[in-house]
């Protein structure tokens, strides 16, 4: 028999830092019952899906800050997401500032969530490859993530939820193989991909009109060359006054792009995903075991 | 002051297997003075461009089969073309059958070598990626590469000639990110790929169409994500009785085609490629000892 499972890639429009968490919660929910009227079983949200990008601002004032983290997850007023996805039994991955009390000092991570179709957490992903600086660079747009972000420590998991095997990354992470390949060799079928990607940036201006290809290329070889399912999801649109590029979407493990959002807004395409399209790629041209040459790629570990 | 230089891909149209040795050799030659009237000082040629794909027979007889391959290289039949290199003053690599007499026993790579503008052999590639079987397979498009030749035990060089770092890689070598990262770390620049890719493969006849798109995805990708020039250059067209695909080309560190064959014949493309966009697209995104995570990615090495 066939296994599919018809995935959601639920994009939104901004969320302004006016916006309460409540109020961003409703519009999760929402996006979660268009996804599940249409079928979905498995969504995925952006990263930092609960407030506006804040490392876009340099935040000196550690209270003004820790606003933008969740200290538990769900907490109170996220819990009303995870109770539609029971309700609704459909999965679905969110990304959010996640902020860890250690004793007295505070660890921060860039932190993806994966919810099954019971509404409980499955698991925690933290974003391994955070970009950007710790202090303004000159000529560059302020993007601060490694000031407020530790690189992840949680590795690359692959998670068992509802008979899938699912990944997650996020924003960056998408644009280096290496995510993928770690992954693919985690067992992963479905990779989930949250990002917040601006339209624009001071240190290179030139390659501006080339953002939304720079979006969808190491996607679609990700999952060619990992013969995974991806699905991936923006913040999109005017964001407190900066530009991000939309462009979620769904890609097949043959690289095609099977579902596109076209708009800025809150939006939700959904593609009926066949897991046995893996395997055929697989045949094909990827046959690790015989291919690969992992004693040759050391240097990639070093 | 920008550096630059001139690429050219050289395809080819089929070589069939009655076409002697010094008949592709006047071909070659013939691309590679077009190429250097366009003002290209380093091109590629495909793989096995001596002779036909032979790994699409199954070939019992040795002396058959060693007819397909170079003992030395270069030999008295194919040191015109080098004389031709250090005439026009134009670098190029060239994929052919490799043997090396090994006490009594013959070892055999699919092989490329790089030869420099003063018509020297600068270094050997042997490809890493060695696709099809060693015996023919039931349902599966004859491609006995794994009879014909050992995988390659010279890891993933780079080369300085003519004041560039080279690397090599061999068609389904293109399809592994692990190639062009490996070349990256390395040190490379520019890399220069040659492929025979058949449009028909009898275990996968439902992706035939998309045979194009996964011959550049990879190599867009590849060119991104490790800010490196890529050229590419196929054999092409009807070579005793099996289609090869064309598409040769030229990608900018960017992953945009710079160039593109659009024939299945003989045929040159060439793009003036500025090597500072290297520098410029790794800052962006791309700053290796900042953004990577060596330590995490044990698992591609085991």
């Amino acid at each position: 028999m066939t296994r599919r499972v018809k995935l959601a890639a639920c994009q939104m429009g901004p969320v302004q830092s006016s916006a309460s968490r409540p109020e961003v919660v409703g519009r999760l929910i929402h996006l979660l019952e268009r996804a599940a009227k249409d079928g979905a079983t498995l969504a995925v949200f952006p990263e930092l899906a609960l407030t506006t990008f804040f490392p876009r601002w340099e935040i000196d004032n550690e209270t003004k800050l820790d606003v933008f983290y969740e200290a538990s997850f769900p907490n109170a007023e996220t819990q009303p997401l995870l109770d539609a996805a029971r309700r609704l039994r459909i999965g679905f991955a969110i990304g959010f500032a996640e902020m860890v009390q250690d004793g007295a000092a505070k660890q921060r991570f860039n932190t993806m969530a994966l919810v099954d179709a019971e509404g409980q957490v499955a698991g925690l992903y933290r974003k391994m490859h955070v970009p950007g600086s710790e202090m303004p660079e000159p000529g560059v747009t302020v993007h601060l993530e490694r000031r407020y972000f530790a690189p992840g420590n949680l590795g690359f998991p692959v998670f068992d939820i509802d008979g899938l095997r699912v990944g997650l990354a996020l924003c960056n992470d998408r644009r280096w193989p290496e995510t993928y390949r770690m992954l693919c060799l985690n067992g992963a079928e479905i990779v989930l991909i949250g990002y917040n990607t601006p339209l624009l940036l001071d240190e290179a201006p030139q390659l501006a009109h080339l953002r939304m290809f720079h979006n969808h290329l190491p996607m679609q070889a990700g999952a060619y060359q990992n013969t995974v399912w991806v699905a991936a999801a923006a913040k999109a649109g005017l964001e407190d006054g900066q530009a991000l590029i939309g462009g979620s979407c769904i890609i097949a493990p043959t690289g095609e792009i099977t579902a596109l959002a076209t708009s800025l807004a809150d939006e939700v395409v959904t593609y009926d995903a066949d897991l046995g399209l893996i395997e055929t790629c697989r045949r094909v041209n990827f046959d690790f075991a015989r291919y690969r040459r992992p004693d040759q790629y050391r240097r990639i570990c070093e």
